[in-house]
C-alpha cells in the first residue's frame, strides 16, 4: 500500500548500541512498541516503521552520547520533535535509535534589544509565543501544528504568514547541532547578517535530521503589531481570487496572511461549523502594522479586489471578531474530514510561481473530479503554495494507488509550471522520487554533501535521496 | 606587507590548459599582462596575484568547456564580474586562468506578475534597474558599487536597504551552475518558497566562486514604491543614535535605509562637498511605502530621535532633494580618502547584535585614536553592520602592519560580541583567519563540503578555508 523505503537493518549493531544507551541513559530509553510506534507516526499513507528505541537527551552532551555511541555502532539516529511532519520524516525504514528531544524545552535567552532569542528544540511554537507575549514580542512562523521549532527547523516549515514574514530559512539566525561524529558545531553569530563562509545556518534549515541534530536555535522575533486586522470576501472563480492575489503582491502591500478556500472547502466549512458562507472561492486576510497602515491596506486591498467582482467583504479589527471571521479557515482541516466521516487525508502542497497558481488549482480540481475524489484545496496563495486534501479510506488499495497517481501526477504538472513538489511539507520519504524529477543533477550534490558529512549515513537515513 | 596564500602552481598543467583553450576559444582567451593583473585586482591590501589568462565565456556551454578543460589539467578557475570584491576573491595565489563573465550579460526573462527575473551573472546591478525602470520594477540589493549579479550572488552582497529588503541570501529564488566537473546543475525551481531538499541556492550564495560557476540567477523584485521619503538628523553621541536605531527597528518601523556617518566622517564629508552638517554622528534614512505610509513612518522615527536628544532633523520626498540630502553617504568614501590625499583606505566590515553596535563603535574609533590613525566610520546600522575606513600609506610597512593588527583586533572584539568578522565583504583571503575564531569546528564541516564538491580543489581555490 506504501511507498516506504527499506533499508537493512544492522542487527547486531543496533542490539549492542541498545545496550550502551540503556547503561548509560537508564530511565531515558524506552523500548516500549507503542511508544516506538507513535514514534514512527506518520501523517500521510506511509507505513509506519517504528524505531528500535526512544531515547529522550536533556542536554546537548547527551545527543552528542546518543549520536558516539550509535556512530560507533553504525546505527541510524532519528530526531524528533512532536511528529507532526507529513512526510515520513520519522520513520526508522532499517530501525535504529529515535531522539526525541521533548526535554530540551527551554527558551535559553529572549533579547528584546536584538529581536533575537535561543532556544532548545524542543520548545514548540506556542509555548515561544506564551513566553514572548509580555514582552511584545512574538515568532511568526505558524504551520498549523503546534510543532517543535527544532522540527520546524529541520523541515523548513513555513504556514500561513511566511507571505510577509517568510518561512523558517527566512527566521533562523544561527543553529548548534551535533553532527554524526558526535561533534557540535555553531554555524553562526547572533549578527543579523554575515558573509562568513557558506551559509551553514541554511543547509541545517530543511535538512531532516539527514545532516545534524539540532540542539539550539537562534530565532529571529517580531513586535507584536500595533494593529492587526482580519478580512474576507468570496470572488465568482478561483481565477479572480488569484489575480487579486497577484496584483496585491505587485502592489506592495504587506499582507501578513492571504488564505485560499476553494468552493468545496467553503461548502465543507459551512456544514461543518453552521456558517453562511457563498459558496464559492474565498479569501480571508490578515493586516499587520499600524493603526493607520491596516486600513490603508484594507482598503487597497478592497479596491483590487472589487475589480475582479469579490463580494461579501467584510473585515475586523477585534481578537474576537478576528478568529470568528477566520473560522473557517481554523477548521479547515476538520470540515474536510467530515465531508467523508472516516476517511483519511492525504495532503498534496505543490507550489508554483504566483502567475501559474489558478491554472494549477484549476487543473487539480478537474483531476480530482476525473478520479472521482472528494479533496478541498487550501491555499498559502502569497506564496503560490496549494494543499488538496485527498480524502480516502486507507484501507481500499485502489483508492490509495489512486491517491498516489494523483500526489505524482500534481507534483509533475507543478514540476512543469517550473515550481515545486513541495512548498513546505519536505521530501522525507513521501517526495523522494519528484525532487528528482524536479532538481535533477542537483540531487547528486545534495548526496555528496550528505556522504561527505554522514559517510555511514546514520543520520535519518532513506530520507530526502538515496545515498 | 600583505597575507595573501601562495599556493603551488602546477606549471604543466597550465601551460596544457592555455594551449587547449586558446584552440578552442581563440580571441576570447588573453595573456596580455595588465589584463591579467587588472583581473587580479583588488581593493585591499592584499598583494596581486594575477592569474595566467582572462577567458571571456558567452554562454553556460563555453563555462562549462573552459571548467572542463581547466578540471582534466587541474587548473584553478576563478570567476570575475567586475572586480569590486573587497577581500582578494579574485587573486590566483596558485595561478590559473579567471573567467570573466562580462560578456554573459542578459536580462533573459523579466516576470512581472511573479515579481522574479532571471539573468546571466555578468549583468550589473545598474544595468538591472535600468531594465527593470519601465515596467515599475526594482532589484534592491545596493552593495555602493556597480557590481555584477554574479559577483554580488557568489559573495552574498547587502549595502545600504539589507535592513528592509535583505541581503542577496533572501533575495535569489534560484541559480544555475558549473560544477567542478563541468556538470551544470539548477539549484530549485521559480517557486517562492520551496522546502525540496538541502538549500543549495543558499549554498551557493556567498561561497564565492569556490564551489561552482554562476551562469543564471533568478532574482527576486520588488515594485517601485508609491513614495519614497528621506530624512536625516544629528545626534549627541553614537550612543543615542544607536539607541535611536534599535527602538526604530524594535517597533517595526519598515526602514528602507538607516545609516549612521560618525563625527569624523562628517567632517569629511563637510570639507568634501562644502557642506554644513554638525560635526557630531548623523543618521540618513529612507522610507518607502505608499504616500500615507511614509509620513507616517517618518513621524514615527522623528519622535524616537527627539527622545535621543536629535537635532536638525529634515525630510524630504523629491528624488533631486532627496539626493541633496543623502549627498554626504554618497560622498562618505572619496571624502575620506581627501581627509588624507594618496591615502588608501582599508575598510573593515564587523557586525554585531545591534545591542553592542554603539559599544563596538566607540571602541573602534578608541582603537583608532590609539594607534594614531584618521579612520571616519559608516555603518549600516539597522542590521549592526559597520565600515571603519583605515587610511594608509601602503608603501609604510610599519603603519600596514599596524592596519592589519587592527583589522583582526575589531574583528576579534566583534566575534566576542557573538558578532561576525563579516557583515558582507565575505571571506575571500583578507579574512580566513577570523573566520576560524569566529566559526571553529563549522569551518572543518565548510571543508568537508568543499572537498566534496571540488576534490580537486579548482575552484577558485585558497579563498575561505585552507582544504
Amino acid at each position: 500500500m506504501s511507498k516506504v523505503t527499506v533499508l537493512t537493518r544492522n542487527e547486531d549493531g543496533i542490539a549492542a548500541a541498545l545496550g550502551v544507551l540503556k547503561q548509560q541513559f537508564g530511565e531515558a530509553v524506552s523500548t516500549s512498541q507503542s511508544l516506538r510506534e507513535q514514534h514512527g507516526h506518520t501523517t500521510t499513507w506511509l507505513t509506519n516503521q517504528a524505531p528500535d528505541a526512544v531515547v529522550f537527551p536533556k542536554t546537548t552532551k547527551d545527543v552528542q552520547d546518543i549520536v558516539k555511541i550509535c556512530a560507533q555502532y553504525k546505527v541510524p539516529v532519528i530526531p524528533f520533535g512532536t511528529g507532526t511532519s507529513l512526510e515520513g520524516h520519522v520513520n526508522a525504514p532499517g530501525g535504529g535509535v529515535s531522539v526525541d528531544v521533548s526535554h530540551m524545552n527551554t527558551v535559553l535567552e529572549v533579547n528584546a534589544s536584538d529581536l533575537n532569542c535561543v532556544i532548545e528544540p524542543g520548545v514548540t511554537r506556542e509555548d515561544l509565543n506564551t513566553h514572548l507575549r509580555d514582552q511584545g514580542l512574538f515568532f511568526p512562523i505558524d504551520p498549523g501544528a503546534n510543532a517543535s521549532l527544532g522540527g520546524m527547523t529541520a523541515t523548513g516549515a513555513s504556514g500561513t504568514n511566511a507571505v510577509r514574514y517568510g518561512t523558517m530559512k527566512d527566521n533562523v539566525i544561527a543553529i548548534e547541532a551535533v553532527l554524526a561524529d558526535g561533534s557540535v558545531i555553531k554555524t553562526a553569530s547572533k549578527a543579523k547578517k554575515t558573509s562568513a563562509g557558506y551559509d551553514l545556518t541554511r543547509l541545517m534549515v530543511g535538512s531532516e535530521g539527514t545532516l545534524g541534530l539540532i540542539t539550539k536555535i537562534t530565532l529571529k522575533l517580531q513586535g507584536i503589531p500595533e494593529a492587526i486586522t482580519a478580512a474576507r470576501c468570496s470572488f465568482p472563480s478561483v481565477d479572480a481570487a488569484c489575480q487579486t492575489v497577484m496584483q496585491v503582491i505587485q502592489y506592495g502591500i504587506p499582507v501578513a496572511r492571504i488564505e485560499l478556500l476553494d468552493s468545496l472547502q467553503v461548502k465543507a466549512c459551512n456544514a461543518y461549523a453552521n456558517l453562511d458562507l457563498p459558496e464559492t472561492p474565498l479569501l480571508l486576510l490578515e493586516f499587520h502594522g499600524s493603526d493607520a497602515s491596516v486600513i490603508e491596506q484594507a482598503e487597497m486591498f478592497n479596491a483590487i479586489a472589487d475589480e475582479h467582482g469579490a463580494s461579501g467583504y467584510q473585515t475586523t479589527s477585534t481578537t474576537e471578531e478576528r478568529n470568528k471571521l477566520w473560522q473557517a479557515r481554523h477548521d479547515a482541516y476538520w470540515a474536510s474530514l467530515n465531508l467523508r466521516p472516516g476517511a483519511h487525508g492525504i495532503s498534496t502542497d505543490v507550489c508554483v510561481p504566483i502567475s501559474r497558481l489558478a491554472e494549477c488549482v484549476v487543473a487539480a480540481q478537474e483531476k480530482v473530479a476525473e478520479l472521482g475524489f472528494t479533496a478541498p484545496i487550501v491555499g498559502h496563495v502569497g506564496d503560490g503554495n496549494f494543499h488538496t486534501l485527498v480524502l480516502v479510506d486507507k484501507g481500499n488499495d485502489t483508492e490509495m494507488r489512486k491517491a498516489e497517481e494523483f500526489v505524482g501526477w500534481l507534483s509533475e504538472l507543478a514540476i512543469g509550471m517550473d515550481g515545486t513538489c513541495t512548498g513546505e511539507h519536505g521530501i522525507g520519504q513521501g517526495k523522494m522520487p519528484y525532487l528528482i524529477k524536479e532538481l535533477g543533477g542537483a540531487v547528486d550534490v545534495m548526496a555528496a554533501i550528505k556522504k561527505a558529512m554522514d559517510p555511514d549515513n546514520i543520520l535519518n537515513p532513506g530520507k530526502i535521496m538515496a545515498v
